[in-house]
């Protein structure tokens, strides 16, 4: 999505380490009235679907997720992080695993909130290795929900994740995807 | 705002504890369409005081302030949790207490999106004790920006936090504002 490409390189910066500070308009400051253009972009592409459901994680999914369920008229769930042990048969629980920290935790969502009867939705900020997102899908495995796709801001189409799941079926589909990126050459997309 | 009052009465569970569960449409699902109709209220609310920036605190505030923002067509700032020490000098920097689990911990916003120009409306989605309410305050006044004023979800008006921030002067606004409730005799508003 071109409008997307441009926001990027004109206010993202690039870190050492892999870092991609977009946190002018996605994740920290969120630019509403843009991040909506994106939610319509979603429902655009996933509009004939079925879609009635809308999974996220928190924290920095949750508004996107929000402005784009607001076009498909359906809720939306957000997984919650826990650092303790969930044993509650009131859950379903996956695991994610944080390249940056080294560390596992459990992602939950009630039972109540996530069924057979879902069509599911995936929508999160970025995608880069996949662990969020395949511990969402995970939980709508759990559920016995469908998964209908998932929708990304940003994909860091040189990392691992987009790609396999790609290859296992899932459709992802990324308003952005980069290919590279550097502090001094800057940032290029698929 | 009876259409709260009555999603609240119908979809709340009361626990033992001052425990009220609304889970179903504010902070775990969230019934989008809903979340926008008081989204309009807050507007109607504060449309006339020049608001260009929601401040909320990450997770369940996020998606109400995104979906109210679109109103004001103004951005939304999120302030983190955080359980280090952040000495940054790039961030602003206030504690909260939380009761249920008598710890404290800091939140922060970037020194990049609140500042001197910003006129703030905070959303949350509850208003008990104020702890976080006042942290977000602090935030806005070491930065220099205004606060025009707070638009919450719940109040538990039987709670000291609202009584005790509109005697300080700031603005209050809860859509519903609970007076008492009881796992027996249910959910009674001001």
């Amino acid at each position: 999505m071109r409008l997307l490409e441009e926001k990027i390189c004109k206010e993202g910066k690039v870190y050492e380490g892999n870092v991609l500070k977009v946190d002018s308009f996605l994740n920290h400051q969120m630019d509403v009235d843009f991040l909506c253009q994106l939610g319509q972009e979603f429902y655009r592409l996933y509009a004939d679907c079925g879609v009635n459901k809308i999974l996220t994680i928190e924290a920095s999914g949750i508004g996107i997720a929000c402005l784009t369920a607001q076009f498909f008229h359906c809720p939306v769930v957000f997984a919650k992080k826990s650092r303790t042990l969930n044993l509650s048969s009131k859950l379903w629980t996956s695991k994610v695993h944080s390249y940056t920290h080294n560390t596992d935790h459990d992602v939950v969502v009630s039972k109540k909130y996530l069924g057979e009867s879902d069509r599911v939705l995936i929508i999160d900020d970025f995608l880069a290795n996949g662990s969020a997102l395949n511990a969402l899908i995970d939980l709508c495995n759990q559920s016995g929900a469908t998964v209908v796709g998932a929708g990304i801001v940003i994909e860091k189409a040189y990392q691992e994740g987009g790609k396999s799941l790609r290859s296992k079926g899932v459709r992802v589909e990324s308003l952005a995807r980069v290919v590279s990126m550097d502090p001094e050459k800057g940032i290029k997309f698929c």
